[in-house]
């Protein structure tokens, strides 16, 4: 696809019910040129990742439309799930892919959250590079407490109020964050413990703000329905803390509690540039470099060369 | 590049001086359409790979003249290296890469072999799918005793005749093995070890001519600029027995001898597939699919989706 081309990743507090996740999904494809990337639902984390792609105003007009049907089908006073939440459409981040910059997603964020709050009712938070505050460049800050805490707080504590909309959150529908972002790798390794508080630790111990490593954000989870502890990891930028660096990290850590790591997943898409890092890594190449693989040449030609 | 494209890996005995070398690879960008998607020289074997691409006609005239430059500038009878070889172009192969069979490759093998007996005085082998009987199917049997034995033997046994040309070696260019067949993974492991037959051990270990992984080739190797082993490891079949299989089988015989692994290199090109499979199998994912990576994904949605 030439032109622009912008990747949306909206987080929807529902991965149970295949009905309520089909219907998000379709609303947001019956708009033309939005591509579905990859869908992700997770019965633990009670919660669904759906990864779109497309021209700026067609994702845009998805993503709206992927909220507006979770704030109808989604009641977050009777939602549990592992995973932390604020919203029925917890988090829309507009990540740039193609012809499109940052400042183009802080763009689209804006007018999505004008739209969200201003057609549905949602107050809206702003996140990341989409932050007007400092501290709502990190989404932890926002979604302290859930939605149980943000309902009670929200107009009593000035600090919680709401970017976009008035100090109240929906009553089913809570609030939505929206913001733009680079592109993170979603991934998560499963421990063979029962015990959450190891892969808490060793959580703690791999991320960026208890001083671990700077690009990683990290959680504890207990993954109920295989009864094993979960350590789940964004990584912000993988060109410089890769994800075979961690991987090996939290093996480490593992270990010291006699703990094995069981096996890991891939949440949304990842960049074949990391795959390839961590071949290399494990298969100890030598001379490697992203011009060595076959399709990354192939591309590259598709002008004829002629004579260097 | 849209319609047919093959890939030529011409093999050309000298690795060192940078001068004959460059002329060669000169000598075949000359021609239109041609693109270099590699090279790659090594002093130890004294033999240097190129690989290139371009539709079929184009890329069998910049393969000719590879083979007349080198022909005409190196002198097998002062050649000597850690790789076996019988010519000055010791063997040249066609791998479909797009719009392209394996029956066409075999074409584009005899095309190439007429024109360098009858142009250029070298008899020619076919080999791999171009052969022409069937043990000549296996370019070891083709290469035995190597240019030394095949110049006393050719005219006097009959079975080393060439398929094309005069049973009587080029005095300084000696014989040339032209064919076609798959892409394979050239890839070769490093031993923290001088003795070669550490190497050559595991080689045979892991190699299907002698019970191993039915798509391995391979053989030790002295790499004397850096004093230790090598196990050369030509991977036929990715998908059927991985590349990551193959490395950690190597590992394991290796410490058999109290041995490292220090490193490995490709050579030549590796498909991105063979990659995501091995980062796939250190990583443990759970869920991986080539749709998940980033690349392929915007690749398949080239043409918009609009409503699944």
């Amino acid at each position: 696809m030439s032109g622009q081309l912008v990747e949306c990743v909206p987080n929807f507090s529902e991965g149970r019910d295949p009905a309520t996740i089909d219907a998000i999904v379709r609303a947001m494809l019956g708009v033309p040129d939005v591509a579905l990337l990859n869908r992700q639902s997770d019965a633990d984390h009670n919660r669904s990742v759906i990864t779109l792609a497309g021209p700026p105003a067609a994702v845009v007009e998805a993503a709206f439309r992927g909220v507006e049907m979770a704030v109808e089908l989604i009641d977050l006073t009777r939602h549990q799930g592992a995973h932390p939440r604020i919203g029925a459409a917890d988090v829309v981040p507009f990540i740039p892919l193609q012809g499109v910059t940052i400042e183009d997603c802080v763009r689209l964020a804006e007018r999505l959250g004008q739209r969200i709050w201003s057609r549905l009712k949602v107050p809206v938070y702003l996140y990341e590079a989409a932050a007007r505050r400092p501290d709502r460049a990190n989404l932890e800050n926002i979604r302290r407490g859930q939605f149980e805490a943000l309902a009670r707080e929200m107009g009593t504590l000035a600090e919680r109020n709401p970017d976009i909309g008035d100090p109240v959150c929906h009553p089913t529908a809570g609030a939505t964050v929206v913001g733009a972002r680079s592109f993170l790798i979603a991934f998560n390794i499963n421990l063979g413990t029962p015990e959450v508080s190891v892969a808490s630790n060793i959580a703690r111990t791999i991320r960026a703000s208890s001083g671990g490593f700077p690009c990683v954000k990290s959680m504890g989870v207990m993954l109920a329905s295989r009864n094993l502890a979960q350590v789940s990891i964004n990584l912000t930028d993988f060109e410089r803390t890769p994800l075979h660096v961690v991987f090996e990290a939290v093996k480490r850590e593992a270990a010291r509690y006699g703990v094995e790591v069981v096996g890991s997943e891939i949440v949304g898409l990842i960049p074949g540039r990391a795959l390839e890092m961590a071949a290399g890594y494990f298969l100890r190449f030598e001379n490697f470099r992203p011009e060595l693989v076959l399709e990354n040449r192939i591309a590259a030609i598709s002008k004829p060369a002629g004579v260097p």
